[in-house]
């Protein structure tokens, strides 16, 4: 079933879903999951909307924090940035906005669009841009299939800083500013990006992720005893790759990206899994052999419990289960391959594609 | 007599005046020349508005391009920057410009309003917001002064990106992330910022230097075999400190920022001139002992020929003149020396004021 709003009873199952679809990134979905209970508690539930609802013209805005993700640790959102971005966003296209959309569903980017739905009275539409986690802007379904500009965009930051792009030379020179500011701003700011028309919500969005979430979420919740990242796979059409201890680990924060590496060897065999990671974990090297790469999700999650790891939390020793599973159909294109494919990010391989995959299509009844 | 046009034959003019009016800073007015030469050819003079002859209600934007000087040396700006940063300006007030204001008149941003006023079919009043070139946008007399916000403002580069900050959570905020932005936009960006009533221009303003600027460099001209750094005293009210040789000098280049410091030896004596630099001269010690200080102009001309020496082409050896200048009434009160004083550049010393001074003052007929 998808889902028709976003309750208290939903939060945790989201929360759960979106960690293990961020792929070690987007932010600790945690402190958003509180910031939406408070919110919901207030205000009542979310109200969600199918992306096949949408009219044509619908104008629905991308939501979501931008920054390191360590930086929210420290940094709790004042709560308002995202409110704040939509007015100066519409003040600047003098239309409002239908819906919210999200632009990111892994990580803390699931719950802040739900937020902003709620405070500004809007449904959030059952959909994302990315169907995973990214590090950057034109990491869009949106910016590279439907070709839509990034621009205009509108940050703001917990000090009350309000920014707006309208244009810029190119998606790159947009993610390049905003990165830069939100950087400045103190490491991360509510960003209001590209309106996106309901005709290519529906053509290109990859749609019923929010659902897929809370699906996941309430699945790993469910299966007490089970092995938990079998049931994962299964959900997901993905398998699990490794379960193993993390047995080396690099990392760095350099011009608002969390970069890093990690080694997981196997349980009672000689296996070793090499992870690399730039906000998200991005490629899989089992004895040397490139066994996932990015666009595809590589998820890391406890050994026990199912709990996504992300970047940040990654520690010496820790016991975990590493799951590969296939990217939604919409960033396997030849398009979007050249934008979140591994040489995208500077690994000089090809995109190794795990077979199958129901990321962005409709659940079964 | 106060300029109602700049023409071709007041450019060589006011470069040379604005150049000793940017004591080391605010860019080499030279390219700006260039391209104030190239806009007149093409399009004619431009329109000089008396700061007394506007409306109170004028509309008046502050123009000019921020970043390191440093940067402009490689780096000749394209030409349209102001044009696309005043419509984009424009289109998020909802109001059209009256008139082009002079941020500052020292350097090449003497130049950038003129350039923009021919562009946009607007009138440059006869003023400006400092009197002479400092490196932060809140040191204006219509922030410090008449408390006028710096925000809103808008950034475009040579690329063509476009960034509108509608408001800060205060003036030094509006600073950092502008300058951020601009040091992200390859060093240097046009940037239209805190509309002026016409009101707050006549009360406000630094009034008539562009017509100084014209004036003084114009005597400069004229002078043939006269003292020439004697002359510029004389124009200004101010007095020449030393005459000597630079004799030690180190710079670098920090946030977009030129910093650093240089000493000069008295010809024929023991003095020595200890002078400080933040892209502009800000303090000079004769022999340990405070002998200017900021918003008083420091500059240093050549010997012999009275051209301005800007703090990216101070060479070891070369032969100079200091000038110490009073600087404008307006930038020595107790709120303005608050903002440009000593102590706000992190100097632990009061500002010793140099007697009399005419910069902001109508010039006698």
């Amino acid at each position: 079933m998808t889902l028709k709003t976003v309750t208290l009873d939903d939060i945790e199952a989201i929360s759960l879903g979106a960690g293990i679809l961020g792929t070690g990134g987007g932010g600790n979905p945690y402190l958003g999951s509180l910031h939406l209970r408070e919110i919901i508690r207030r205000h009542g539930p979310a109200r969600v909307i199918d992306p096949f609802d949408l009219p044509d013209d619908a104008v629905v805005v991308m939501a979501g924090f931008i920054g390191a993700p360590t930086a929210s640790i420290e940094k709790i959102e004042q709560g308002e940035e995202l409110l704040t971005a939509l007015r100066a966003f519409e003040a600047h296209l003098g239309r409002r906005a239908t819906a919210v959309g999200i632009a990111e569903i892994g990580g803390a980017n699931c719950f802040n669009p739900i937020v902003l739905a709620i405070q500004a009275g809007l449904p959030v539409v059952d959909c994302d841009a990315m169907g995973r986690a990214f590090p950057e802007l034109p990491m869009s379904v949106f910016f590279f299939e439907a070709e839509l500009p990034v621009t205009p965009l509108a940050l703001v930051d917990a000090a009350g800083n309000r920014v707006v792009i309208p244009t810029t030379a190119g998606a790159q020179w947009a993610e390049r500013l905003a990165r830069t500011l939100a950087t400045r701003m103190g490491g991360t700011a509510g960003l209001i990006a590209s309106q996106v028309p309901g005709k290519d919500i529906k053509t290109y969005g990859i749609h019923y992720t929010l659902s897929l979430a809370r699906d996941l979420g309430g699945r790993v919740l469910r299966s007490g005893e089970d092995d938990i990242p079998g049931v994962i796979a299964d959900t997901l059409q993905g398998r699990v790759i490794m379960r193993g201890k993390i047995a080396d680990l690099e990392r760095r924060t350099t011009r608002g990206f969390a970069r890093g590496a990690l080694t997981i060897e196997g349980f009672g065999s000689r296996d070793r899994l090499f992870i690399e990671f730039q906000n998200e974990f991005l490629i899989a090297r089992l004895n040397g052999e490139v066994v996932i790469t990015v666009p595809d999700l590589i998820s890391i999650v406890t050994e026990d419990t199912g709990e996504p790891i992300s970047t940040e939390v990654l520690r010496y020793g820790m016991r975990v289960a590493v799951l590969g599973i296939p990217a939604a159909q919409g960033l396997k294109t030849p398009k979007a391959l050249a934008v979140v494919g591994p040489r995208a990010f500077g690994y000089e391989v090809d995109f190794h594609p795990l077979p199958g995959g129901i990321i962005g299509q409709r659940p079964a009844i």
